[in-house]
């Protein structure tokens, strides 16, 4: 599957990208960051903003995340079973603003393309999903839907596992988060109408 | 339901904590903090850590957050139909990791009272549930449960209403968190092992 709906971006350097063990994956979600969800199904291609998610179990790693009905992001998720999501940082801040006020489908309706091509933004293949990885980010999760269609339809509210995991080991490595002199790469945790944290102080408390 | 099974704590300044409107409680949640979460049935009373929780809908505003099965909190949660979520700040690091790393149920074998005694947690009056608000806090979400059985079971998953909400004015007013100048008010973000993160930078990014 690599190349098909590709932007021709060359995959970043195995070096910096390193798979993250299954039972380390919750960890890249559980200090709460944003993330962009990417899909792909057939020749569509998607990718939008979405601060409502959540670890939901370590091993088989799974996520909870909140997709709404409207979305051409959920039409494309829930017709390939699949969806990825990328966990961007304050490089992206920009990106993350611009992919959440628009409409993948609004987009199609005006141009040829997706919202990729709109807003430029390079990606590379996934391992085990058709959706595509955005460049630039600092964490990847390639999800299955795991089927709750009460939940999907009563609350938005899909369940999936985390069959891959990659992360930039400048920044995570050995199960955690190290943003220490790579300020740029730190992650973005949204609070509203495009206004972000990004991750400050570290605390490490002593037990007992 | 003032007073029983509280501690005799007063209740912090009004000037300080303000009601959030429901419209905004999404809001506390949305930048990814661990909270403590607060539960009350009968005479018994508990409070556990809870790093995956996320913001469910807007208004009426709901809620969805992960708690074991083995849990006390979870016994009590189910026993009540309610609970609140308590976000924590960073001079309360320590109270969040020995909350975390203890069992209510076992505290009871050992001695009298509760995780509130034995760590001598002042609290006061929730307004709509019987669970205690933990003093220190900077924000509280008093819930009541809306049963989903079947995703209770599978996944450990509670989907809630925010039946009120409150938040220290000094760091969150106009639906926005502003730590700036009350850096031991910060809400801390779990990564793993008592090591956490505290919103840093702030960015606004413009929309175009």
């Amino acid at each position: 599957m690599p190349g098909r709906n590709k932007m021709a971006a060359p995959v970043p350097s195995a070096a910096i990208i390193q798979p993250v063990p299954p039972e380390m994956a919750f960890r890249l979600l559980n200090h709460g960051p944003t993330v962009l969800v990417t899909t792909s199904c057939d020749d569509r291609t998607n990718v939008m903003a979405a601060a409502w998610n959540m670890p939901l179990d370590f091993n088989p790693p799974k996520i909870a995340i909140v997709i709404d009905k409207k979305t051409y992001t959920r039409e494309l998720m829930e017709a390939s079973g699949t969806f990825a999501i990328n966990v961007p940082c304050r490089t992206q801040a920009d990106i993350v603003v611009k992919v959440g006020a628009s409409s993948g489908r609004e987009l199609l309706g005006k141009r040829p393309g997706d919202k990729f091509a709109a807003f430029n933004l390079p990606s590379f293949a996934a391992s085990q999903i058709e959706a595509p990885l955005l460049q630039g980010c600092v964490a990847w999760l390639e999800c299955r839907i795991i089927p709750e269609p009460h939940m999907q339809q009563m609350y938005d509210l899909f369940i999936a596992e985390i069959i891959a995991a990659y992360a930039d080991s400048r920044v995570f490595s050995n199960g955690r988060w190290h943003f220490d002199g790579y300020d740029d790469l730190r992650t973005l945790h949204h609070v509203s109408g495009g206004f972000f944290f990004t991750p400050g102080d570290a605390l490490t408390t002593s037990p007992g």
